[in-house]
């Protein structure tokens, strides 16, 4: 997969599906690749499974999203890889190959949008679609580097997108850069919502949830953040635990993911790969009490989190709690860091939140992002900050 | 239903949703109404039907495009009526009445977004969001004689609103003024799709299906595009003829319908007014084969009319075969003028088109719409053809 053609194994292997961008607009000059759960007409969206291929046929219409970027002078090179269904933070396909990580090889490029962040993380486009429902751009982006951002829940439209958990799936993008990251943000999301963001909110709980080496090498950006914005005041935003967040999280999701794609899976009961498996077979049989429990906690959560971002305060957290799980790790180990990781990507995620990473710091020689959470609505006033964070603290872009 | 507190019905009954605009914003000073399938932080949605406001709690989160014409400084000023889970074309709701046509009293406003076609013909709100699935902006706009967009398939997000059949779904509004529909269209739409369009097809179905005296008003407007983009060229888009067409919408669409409310409809069982009844009860026996045929069908007019369009090419014809029926006729009379109407209505439908309606012209005192219909994507350049022609052809605004 890593050969000349498929570099990092980014892409989906077959004929690569390219479209010239228009003759001008304001993505001109850029390139960007989408991951393979959206549409481009003609093409066969795999969504990371042969058998979902087998039994869908070519896409008639492009995603309007991807028409977008073309329409805006964007050159599209290629359809990344994703986890299969997307369900999945790792980045593993068993079908398709895992892409590597070019920032740390050993490691995990974190999913599911891998491709997408492998393909931005290794020079090979300017940016990248991906999606994100549970963590599927942020936490990919933490892993190989790069800047992601899931936008506010529904912003951005994901017609012509497979579905995974559709009141939490967003469509979000990767830049090796901040300001391609809030130039395509002014091709796709909507107007407004600039404006300046203050103050700065430090969450407790998921500075304490971190690696205590991924807190430390946070700090410097922490810092820059508080030269702009004034120091940072200390809130409990989950005063009930992650791990309350987290199992509420996969319960309401787990709900949706079954009404969405349970009626596909019972018809063909296709193969999946290790942790996507048992996903799946935990989604069949989700019991609904515990789903409207999640959904409950849910409402709740998402109205006190509003309520405290709704004057423009943006919180600043570690986007993942550790670096990437090396791609030796056993599965018991995974599914540690999968609910460590959900507990916190579950804070916006509960909230519909805009979320913007910053590769902020390495540990160990592999990145950690720094993640900037504002209210919904707020997604061009986050990119910017984000930008100016990334220069003020000497990060790429 | 007409009083001082909700002119012409048009406004949901209750407390009025209403929300100051932000400070500053490209819709600064401009009002607007949203179709109550919208979601508005706070109130519950109704989406037309009373068993639906008891069964669903307050909306916690507003809806994305709401957000953003706050957040452009437009004022929100209520939620309007809409048909029965938005599966109607005459506008009446018997549960929360039927508006008032404020251009042709005596006649139905159009649906399912008819409130909200109310609330623009009466100047109440400068601008109001519906939705179009088979029509439900495009038919109220041309008989209530306002400018009206059912935007290109997923071009503006649908998260927040509740789903009638959600591969036709999309999210549109109306103005009184074409200025006005552009403006809104710059703040919601992804950015480009500009650019000239042409050359002007005049289809020939569409025109051959509408009333004489309705095709005939239209002529001095189609003089008007003429001016504009040269000579129209006939060309034929329905070979098969416009009742092959509405059947296949039907069936397709009624597939969609049930997946998507049938699980609700069926566990409370709703009464439903005339016609809206009707049709559940279709829905509900709905043959698969007819369904799946309807789709095939779907996806080869899709890829033949994005050819004939891909160009830039953008046609015109009368948005409606007739002005709105009298709001005295018979279930049978308005059944016919459905299937007459969803001919037309499916051209754009089945692919995703972008359709822009002028209030081009009256037929007996009452309005009708003149489309222009574009390739996807194409939406902010047929908003600049829409107000190049209103002006040419002397129209509102």
């Amino acid at each position: 997969m890593t050969d000349s053609d498929n570099p990092f194994g980014a892409f989906v292997p077959g004929p690569r599906a390219e479209r010239p961008g228009a003759a001008s607009g304001p993505l001109l000059g850029l390139s960007f690749a989408v991951k393979d759960l959206f549409d481009v007409a003609g093409t066969v969206t795999t969504y990371g499974h042969p058998v979902w291929a087998e039994t869908h046929g070519p896409a008639v219409a492009t995603a309007p999203v991807v028409l977008a970027c073309l329409q805006a002078g964007a050159r599209l090179i290629g359809k990344t890889i994703t986890m299969e269904l997307a369900y999945g933070l790792t980045g593993e396909n068993t079908w398709q190959g895992t892409p590597i990580n070019p920032a740390a090889p050993d490691r995990f490029p974190g999913g599911s949008s891998a491709g997408s962040a492998a393909a931005v993380a290794g020079r090979l486009c300017d940016f990248a679609l991906g999606s994100d429902t549970g963590g599927s751009v942020r936490i990919p982006a933490s892993y190989c580097g790069v800047f992601g951002i899931r936008p506010s829940w529904g912003a951005v439209s994901l017609a012509g997108a497979a579905p995974l958990a559709p009141s939490y799936d967003t469509c979000g993008w990767f830049a090796a850069d901040a300001e391609v990251l809030r130039r395509v943000g002014e091709v796709l999301l909507p107007a407004g919502g600039e404006g300046p963001l203050g103050p700065l909110l430090r969450p407790t709980e998921p500075w304490e949830n971190a690696d205590p080496d991924v807190a430390a090498a946070l700090q410097p950006a922490m810092l820059a953040a508080e030269r702009l914005l004034g120091a940072a005041l200390a809130v409990a935003v989950a005063p009930e635990g992650l791990a309350v967040f987290e199992a509420h999280f996969r319960a309401s999701q787990a709900e949706e993911v079954w009404a969405s794609l349970g009626g596909w899976v019972s018809r063909h009961e296709p193969a999946f790969g290790p942790g996507v498996a048992d996903r799946f077979a935990a989604a069949r049989v989700m019991d609904p009490a515990r789903a409207a429990a999640g959904r409950a906690f849910r409402r709740q959560v998402a109205a006190r989190l509003r309520g405290l971002l709704g004057g423009g305060a943006v919180m600043a957290y570690p986007t993942s709690p550790c670096p990437a799980p090396r791609r030796d790790s056993s599965q018991e180990a995974l599914q540690t860091v999968r609910v460590r990781t959900i507990g916190v990507t579950a804070i916006a995620g509960f909230a519909g939140l805009p979320e913007v990473t910053i590769p902020a710091a390495r540990v160990g020689g592999a990145p950690v992002g720094l993640s900037l959470v504002a209210a919904p609505g707020r997604d061009r006033a986050l990119l910017a900050l984000a930008a100016a964070l990334a220069q003020e603290a000497g990060l790429g872009g």
